[in-house]
């Protein structure tokens, strides 16, 4: 089985609560609608990576756990961060947000269940290091370094755009890089720098690709950074200058990467996921 | 030291996170806002009375992890249930609600926030019972049958009652009531049945209050049930009848309360808390 379709169906199995039980239909659906079909799943790959690159015999059984557990929060984060009251984006992934599909309301639990069953599901499935593992989420959630101190930046009246940044978007990547490592008994000491490097570059590409492509390749509302207010690396630094700071992100990644069995099949697994970051008609336009 | 007091002093210590680091400073005291000062803390003293009632010369180290766990839920879906995509509530106890004090994004993100320092808190509280008791918390809470289920059965067109009753105020009561006994190594087989009752009682005593008492004796919007056209005890059994109910579910919470050495002090605080539960005008007026 594919590491893709070991994660979907962890996920499946998360959410299975809902199924053959009396949970109340419209939320049931919501959840589904939230996590299927992903996108890219980056944050559990990158957990399984990390786990098989310390120890490429290890059993994968808390990273898997771990991985489902990351993908649930992120996929709370952005059903709560496309309400009206956060980017107000109708669509995610080229299909309706949940609150337009479901309601505001329905929008606001399914967040909230997911982030219950991202706790829940390493309750039931990390064997070995459950205690660890939730640390490693709950600090990737919640404040003062977490996502959802990352979204609460937005709404001060002076933002201090490290803490932001890092918050935001960083702090899931770290504690994928993280819990990959923890997950198989590793220190989890020198993996921060990994999670925190990528969480800067998927921060710039997402704001790159935010101003430049299209609604329909975004398969959601595109400019919502300007139309937002929001701080973005192409504000700051133009569109030429954020696309270095990206190369430069994914280099400082690569190179972060810490001496382990799997080290040089992690940097070209990274290398080739920047590419995919970075679209062909991107890089030319800016090259 | 007592039982209030180690309540609110280990909520301090689960929202502290927040001070002296660089959390956003409205999320920080929006939390505080939510949590502090507390309304009669019902759910974690259940819990702790419960773990007291197993075993009295028990360590409750467990029970106030779970204890504080059940509060921050609790507040985190009274912050959630007040905005105006729900009950649009502009007071709680006696204060602006949260969204309302803070604005709606940060009513969302510190409801997100107060989910994961819950499992934050048994991860740093728990000692022997850890992965029982987050197994607790994550079924009073995720769907099919915890409070995110509970709010959902409102937004369906028929509306399941005693699955949104039990689920939206009977799993925390449920919870409570589990989590003290396996907090001290008990199993919780036993003690379903008491938080059910309870649950019930609180609903009922909830849905008599909203009726028949004034914004300023309940500190929160009066009337909330009819103008939400939610099912509600009065509506289904009039006054009277659902303050018989209530007696009844008070018997019934008192009759079930199991063998162990703290049977009869735990049947007398229950008694003791039904007479809290029912004002002395309310008593007279349907007597």
């Amino acid at each position: 089985m594919t590491i893709d379709a070991k994660i979907n169906q962890s996920l499946e199995r998360a959410l299975r609560v809902g199924e053959k039980t009396n949970c109340p239909a419209k939320l049931n659906s919501a959840l589904h609608h939230a996590v299927f079909p992903g996108g890219a799943r980056v944050r559990p790959k990158l957990c399984i990576a990390v786990a098989h690159a310390c120890d490429p015999e290890a059993d994968l059984t808390d990273a898997i756990a771990a991985a489902t557990a990351l993908e649930l929060l992120h996929c709370a984060s952005l059903v709560h961060d496309d309400l009206p009251c956060f980017d107000d984006a109708d669509q995610r992934r080229g299909k309706p947000s949940v609150h337009v599909k479901y309601g505001e309301t329905i929008a606001v639990l399914a967040g909230d269940a997911m982030i219950v069953l991202a706790f829940q599901t390493l309750a039931q499935g990390a064997q070995s290091y459950f205690r660890e593992l939730t640390m490693v989420m709950a600090e990737a959630t919640a404040p003062p370094n977490g996502i959802a101190a990352g979204q609460a930046w937005e709404a001060e009246p002076k933002i201090d755009l490290e803490a932001y940044h890092n918050s935001k978007t960083a702090a899931l990547f770290i504690a994928a890089s993280r819990a990959g490592a923890v997950s198989v008994g590793n220190s989890d000491a020198n993996w921060r720098e990994l999670g925190s490097c990528l969480g800067r570059a998927y921060q710039i590409a997402d704001d790159l690709r935010d101003m430049l492509l299209t609604p329909e390749e975004l398969g959601k509302p595109a400019k919502q950074d300007v139309r937002n207010c929001r701080p973005s690396a192409v504000e700051s630094y133009g569109v030429h200058g954020a696309y270095k700071r990206l190369r430069g992100a994914i280099d400082a990644a690569i190179e972060s990467v810490p001496d382990c069995d799997g080290t040089e099949s992690l940097r070209q697994l990274i290398q080739a996921q920047a590419i995919r970051l970075t679209p062909d008609h991107l890089v030319q336009e800016v090259a």
